[in-house]
């Protein structure tokens, strides 16, 4: 029987695994923890998503830091990765900007309601795996 | 063309959700934060995980609050839903809540490293779902 343990997903690997996925979650702290899930695309290697006034735009606007999260998991094989972005999150407000984040395609999943752009500074990359040993 | 809405799961709809589920994640704040995928099952309620020594029993050692996520999305139908528990994470440590742990058959996907429990004491349970409305 193989043996499984936790290996360090290197900062090359971890944006290529960002660059691949669509939905991540987003962590915020304080007084309202919660995680939130996001359909997301980079810029220059930031995280930007589409968001509703509310929990995580109000995160957004004390320019908080927030935990960014990718994972992929498969049950049979007992396999698995996740990667964290940790990051200061900011709501995209210069037109210049703006122009740039609408043109990342991101669909809004709720409508009308989603009419603004958090960008999460990506500070930190890091990344784990779980997989056999031997 | 449809409309896409958030809508609030209850309760009741949140712990069948969790039942169903078997992969979930933690986000720890504090000084160091960050979210961790876990294989979990439910004790009376509450969330149950093997965990090795480091952060994330660190931070249930401190009987912190943190937040328990799960979620499943749809991308092509652009549908989805994501339960969050927030509650003191602690560590299981008397024999009898430790067999009950044990009995729950978690497997331990790092080995012999994830040797001990954690209890997360669900405080609250609410979701939310994206759907279209029309």
């Amino acid at each position: 029987m193989s043996n499984y343990g936790l290996e360090v997903i290197s900062r090359a690997q971890c944006e290529a695994l960002l660059s691949d996925q669509q939905i991540g979650r987003v962590a915020v702290c304080g007084a309202r923890p919660g995680v939130f899930p996001v359909l997301y695309s980079l810029l220059d290697g930031d995280i930007v998503y589409r968001t509703a006034p509310g929990e995580k735009l109000i995160a957004a606007a004390l320019a908080r830091e927030v935990v960014f999260e990718i994972d992929s998991y498969d049950l049979a094989a007992r396999t698995g990765w996740s990667v964290n972005v940790l990051g200061a999150a900011e709501e995209i407000e210069t037109p210049d900007e703006l122009r740039r984040a609408e043109a990342l395609g991101l669909e809004p999943w709720a409508g009308e309601l989603r009419n603004r752009y958090v960008r999460i500074k990506a500070s930190e990359v890091t990344g784990r795996r779980i997989a056999p040993t031997s």
